[in-house]
């Protein structure tokens, strides 16, 4: 029995349908019991998987009913042929729920460039829709996985101060760089949310959560995050500008937010989530390149799994960011401890005090560049052995 | 004795100074007999080491004598202290070679964000000027290794058709990423040639070798290319637009790609070297843009360290690279093996042949975009698990 608290009015399902050959859960469905607002955010990828043109398309009229998920297959680099069998499965899924094709949204993820079965979800879907419960959300985070080590859902369940329920459930890992394996996400509110505003709030919220672990260029294939508001809980609507609105923002970052650390702890063979904080900037812009560069280079990441406070690669990152910047302005806290100050060490002592954060699980790097008051932050993680072992052996 | 082929009027000497705990070589001088035209690249990081500011300084007029060297530490983020000891080490070799000071230019490598210790130069650099000598460039190529698992030399010896002798000596590893360490090369001839075709050679031959395995935003704070061109030769002055001008440009590009590749082939833990190539682009910047995002995916790398030949991975970095593709016409090859056309897989007996192609220690991805004429390479390694090892333990 699932103790995560579920939104009115939606039902989960999911299977082992064969596509993973492991023989684990692999196929997954969420339905609304009504057709709820719907907004989605994909891969900025020129190369897009055939489930990504096809969810974009049946939601562009912000309604959505349904999503189809698969793991073990991406449906990537499969041509017209792989398009025609996306196509075909969400037939499956409509029809076995009685629903306009357009209703439903789908998504795949796993291998690239290799045709998708269609025989599993033939003889899968009968028996997912049968399946649909209230309380089977935690099937559905279990179904979506690939490498991930473990499911990731984030909810806020009702307060005093408002009447519905958020869920999020997401699945990715493997951070290292540009180059992050497919990141899903679902989030399900039984609110009453105006569309065109949702669309916005889900817009605002991924890129200070999603697309703050990694960068629109650097998408894969098939990411996607699909947000369902159905109204289910029979609250008032709640329209852009209103102190309901921003109430609902707040809450949907919170559970992105979450569900984003999740996936960076998570990054393939990570032992530690590191928050890159850059502040002092000119403007946001600057301060999110400034932290990104950090966020990615493979030898500042080697660095922190190393535990070596090495901020002269921090510094060297921020320089070749981009960004016009004043080395000799720099400082650099790890944690609360200031190793960097101008630009310059601060002495033995204080590198040694860094090193015993380094240690931790968790722990924030500030950046301050002290040429402006804006700031952003990245969230990374170390690179360690196990990111080569996984993606050195990620298809045999 | 060294069996390089040697430029005539250069000298060179080195010798363990202690900068490096290790006592091994630490310390560099090249001398030119008479002023030498003299030409440079430099990194383009915002954090820039005291001694790339002072060289780019000092060749401003052209010309250079002599270039005095250290490894073992960068002199980078260290502040005006740093650059005041870099100008003290300048003026050292200056005053004991009995040059003016802007006839000297000085290059450091090693560990960011310590001072440099100004001792072991006060007591190395009188010994260093008494062992120069004709036949020790093999001691300098040694004396400049950080990480370097093998010293970098290349050198083309006079020939029927020129009578002057070229001699690289460079040092790098750890291609990875965005963030490779840093690279010196220094390129010495006895060609007679004028300074200002000198210049323009030499940024040509290191976009298309020392530039094609890294990109711009990404070099170190310390990256430094030096060419001299003393003239002892005695050949007739080679002048921008003749066929002497070309040839010498053959040559001087033949020996940077052959450094270039070393410094891949040392790629920190690097097992394989890879030639990315693109062709088929609309123009020669899209074709180099899509191998450099290619070159450098972390999951493409794994992947050839896996000997795994997913060419999936390949197509999302040419698909997020940012430039404009159709990846239904994308073919890649391994080697002579066609493992996509058209963006679809062409079946697994030709990924099997693949993945013996994979097993060589060095080969050729061909990626045709089909769009157009122009073609453009990157050369990369693979990324394993000594990549991790040597980079989180490298100040320890």
């Amino acid at each position: 029995m699932s103790m995560t608290p579920i939104p009115k009015g939606f039902r989960f399902s999911a299977l082992a349908s064969g596509i993973k050959k492991s023989g684990k859960l692999d196929l997954a469905l969420i339905v609304s019991d009504v057709p709820a607002a719907c907004a989605g955010v994909f891969t900025q990828n020129r190369v897009v998987a055939a489930p990504v043109v096809i969810s974009r398309k049946n939601i562009a009229d912000l309604t959505c009913q349904a999503i189809l998920i698969n793991s073990g297959n991406a449906n990537a680099c499969t041509g017209p042929e792989g398009y025609k069998i996306a196509e075909r499965t969400l037939n499956l899924a409509a029809d076995a729920l009685k629903l306009e094709s357009n209703a439903v949204a789908i998504a795949s993820t796993g291998v690239i460039g290799a045709q998708l079965p269609l025989t599993p979800f033939e003889s899968g879907i009968p028996e997912l829709v049968s399946g649909l419960k209230s309380d089977r959300a935690d099937d559905v985070a279990e179904a979506i996985r690939t490498t991930d080590a473990f499911v990731k859902i984030s909810a806020i369940a009702p307060t005093d101060e408002h009447d519905y329920t958020l869920l999020g459930l997401a699945k990715g890992a493997g951070m290292i760089h540009p180059n992050m394996a497919t990141m899903l996400g679902f989030v399900m509110t039984d609110a009453r949310v105006e569309p065109n505003f949702l669309n916005r709030a889900l817009k605002d919220a991924v890129q200070k959560s999603f697309n703050s672990i990694t960068v629109d260029r650097d998408t894969s294939t098939n990411d996607t995050v699909l947000l369902l508001a159905n109204g289910c809980a029979e609250t008032a609507l709640i329209e852009e500008g209103t102190k309901e609105a921003d109430a609902f923002c707040r809450h949907l970052h919170k559970v992105l937010l979450d569900l984003a650390k999740m996936i960076v702890r998570d990054g393939e063979g990570a032992t530690k989530l590191v928050q890159i904080k850059v502040t002092g900037a000119v403007d946001e812009q600057d301060a999110r390149t400034a932290a990104c560069s950090v966020a990615t280079s493979s030898l500042v990441k080697t660095a922190f799994f190393g535990e070596d406070a090495n901020w002269g690669r921090i510094i060297a990152a921020v320089g070749y960011s981009g960004i016009d910047v004043d080395p000799d302005r720099i400082d650099i806290n790890f944690g609360d401890v200031a190793v960097t100050r101008n630009g310059v060490t601060t002495g033995p002592e204080k590198e040694a005090e860094a090193t015993a954060v380094l240690k931790l699980d968790e722990f924030v790097v500030t950046i301050d560049l002290n040429q402006g008051e804006a700031e952003s932050s990245y969230y990374t993680s170390d690179l360690g052995y196990e990111y080569v072992k996984i993606n050195a052996d990620y298809r045999t």
